[in-house]
């Protein structure tokens, strides 16, 4: 028995060591390859390759068919030593999905730290950034991020919300802040903006730098059953943000709480959601951000033009409660663009005031990263 | 362009729906059945059946052979249309890691929420469990779980730890807490006493009927290079603890910084650093826990056998300073059983006071929940 015990826990160890070697950098030819930083502790695969190639490397003796879906679908190529490996096109800045597909069914790669997005836990592969300085952890002061439960009388349920408090905020007790809500897309969650998004090494960055103000970030998780691509979701998230969550992190937190000092921002389904509830609560928020979004043409026909027609009606109002109206997408690669340039004609049109910005990059991570830096300085200023 | 827009739209949705449909109940033979609430939002299976058989569910039509390991291996099997299904044994109380193994790949359940345990993200799977209700979601005062990172002077890295903080930590700025310090195991981070474990609702509910004490509870990353199994990492361990953590701690809340204030637990890996940084140094923790560990016979009688030298040299020191010296082992099937009994006879032939708890269960999360809460009523009092 004694010698059971002690074979259990080198087998541990052995095991622990095994993952880490089956998956070890076959160090010729690859000398400039780093793990990527999503790996799991130990994985030498995912390799990211100078110009940022990235090579996949996993045993599997028995598949039939191994590919990874990394923007595109790879198939992976089997070696006598039951390896399968492949070298991907050099890969864009920034955070990316991606999925290791065995026998045709997408899974999350086991060497890789699993993310919710595209409505599963989902791969990650983080790839370096010459300009990507401003998500990069620096000795600089450093705010929390708080995962806090709250029970929603709208969804009568209990729910989850990210909180980054920024650095000083539990010592300068007498201080009150300034919040900003923003919002995932869809298929994705809370946990979102806090880990794809680096919300909080941006907003440290920024806040070291005094670019931007100290405020809090509040992360929601908008999925409340119905998506928000119909008008019942979308006014069941505006309920659930009036009703609960802006009363729930007021009472919990210390908070600037008028419309003065409060923002509103999502990515896109989240960006509905900004339009929605942000355009008619213009008392409650003075600072919107739409990111790769835009009333979608022509399912959602509808919600706009009744959205147009209350702009239309309350112009002045708007203006004049909104300091700034932002909508951003990554570049004519955004599934959103089309939809957005719609919408910014409208605008014009309705002689609604905002601010256009474009960065390339299409619907991803790496362009919703640079919108909150763009964005997060012009607010509470 | 425009339709073609839409059209993204339109599958993203139907792409939302289908993972959930292709996930669905049969509904028939299988009324009493509930998702388990670890699965993602909208998926069906894993399905909770009555007396907690599991049934999988998932359409793999190109698949050779699927299995889910779950306590053991099963065979999923195949039907007529694509999906391969199983139902399991009964399985015990509580969380419980599994993987889905496709053609012997062992991954990560595409329908699951994934942990990290067994050295790579896993899923896991929440059994019901009617003596759980002192770790339910109850309506509760509720304390945070805050994500810090800070830098180690040891690793000479950032580091990521986190922290239970109770009710009323933001309000009552005048009050000092006191801590306990709890580790994971091997193959584990510092996440998992915060989600496989339920500390923060484990502490909402023990705190909320006043049968402990408000206090932190810090999970820092235990993974320090080398394993807690040879004394570099043993030692390494103790090192970052007392020159990294705890300063940190004590630097950026509000604690009681004096030993007597401080607790340090862990289990398995966890419980072997809990001994080494725990023992050695009664002057900074006046309270250890050690949950389904021991110190492993014969690899560790080095490290064991100076330690007991120790104890025989300092036993009125150890004794005054240390108010508790809980260990627990998850009954005769735990693996770490027997080696907590060889220790459990060394403690009594040298005169080293100890509590000894024993919960049914084996070397789970489970048991090390239970543990947490028979273990945190008795600190600081």
């Amino acid at each position: 028995m004694k010698n059971l015990i002690t074979l259990f826990f080198l087998l541990l160890l052995s095991c622990l060591k095994a993952n880490s070697q089956d998956n070890k950098a076959p160090g010729i030819g690859f000398s400039g390859g780093v793990p990527a930083t999503t790996n799991i502790r130990g994985a030498q695969y995912p390799l990211i390759l100078p110009n940022h190639h990235v090579m996949f490397r996993l045993k599997a003796p028995d598949a039939q068919k191994v590919q990874i879906e990394l923007g595109k679908k790879y198939d992976l190529v089997k070696g006598d030593d039951g390896f399968w490996s492949i070298t991907t096109d050099s890969i864009g800045e920034g955070f990316h999905y991606y999925s290791l597909l065995i026998d045709g069914i997408a899974t999350a790669d086991p060497a890789s730290e699993s993310f919710y997005g595209m409505g599963r836990m989902a791969s990650g592969i983080e790839i370096p950034f010459a300009k990507g300085d401003y998500y990069a952890e620096k000795d600089v002061p450093h705010g929390d991020i708080r995962i806090k439960r709250y029970y929603s009388t709208v969804t009568k349920s209990w729910r989850q919300v990210y909180i980054y408090t920024p650095p000083g905020y539990d010592a300068n007790i007498s201080e009150k802040y300034p919040v900003l809500y923003i919002l995932h897309g869809g298929g994705e969650d809370e946990r979102g903006w806090a880990t794809q998004g680096k919300t909080n090494m941006i907003m440290d960055n920024l806040i070291a730098e005094r670019r931007a103000r100290p405020m809090l970030v509040v992360m929601p998780d908008a999925n409340l059953g119905a998506a928000a691509f119909g008008e019942d979701g979308l006014k069941t998230f505006e309920t659930e943000m009036k009703q609960c969550i802006i009363p729930f992190i007021e009472k919990n937190y210390r908070i600037k709480n008028s419309g003065e000092y409060r923002a509103l921002a999502g990515l896109s389904m989240g960006g509905l959601n900004t339009l929605y509830t942000g355009i008619y609560n213009t008392n409650s928020f003075s600072y919107l951000g739409v990111f790769s979004s835009g009333w979608i043409s022509p399912m959602q026909n509808n919600i706009a033009n009744t959205q147009y027609e209350y702009m239309k009606q309350n112009t002045s109002k708007i203006n004049s409660n909104l300091k700034l109206f932002w909508i951003s997408e990554g570049g004519k690669e955004d599934i959103a663009y089309k939809n957005g340039q719609i919408m910014l004609a409208k605008l014009d049109e309705l002689n609604i005031h905002h601010i256009y910005y474009e960065y390339p990059g299409g619907h991803t991570w790496p362009v919703w990263r640079n919108n909150l830096y763009n964005f997060a300085p012009l607010l509470f200023k």
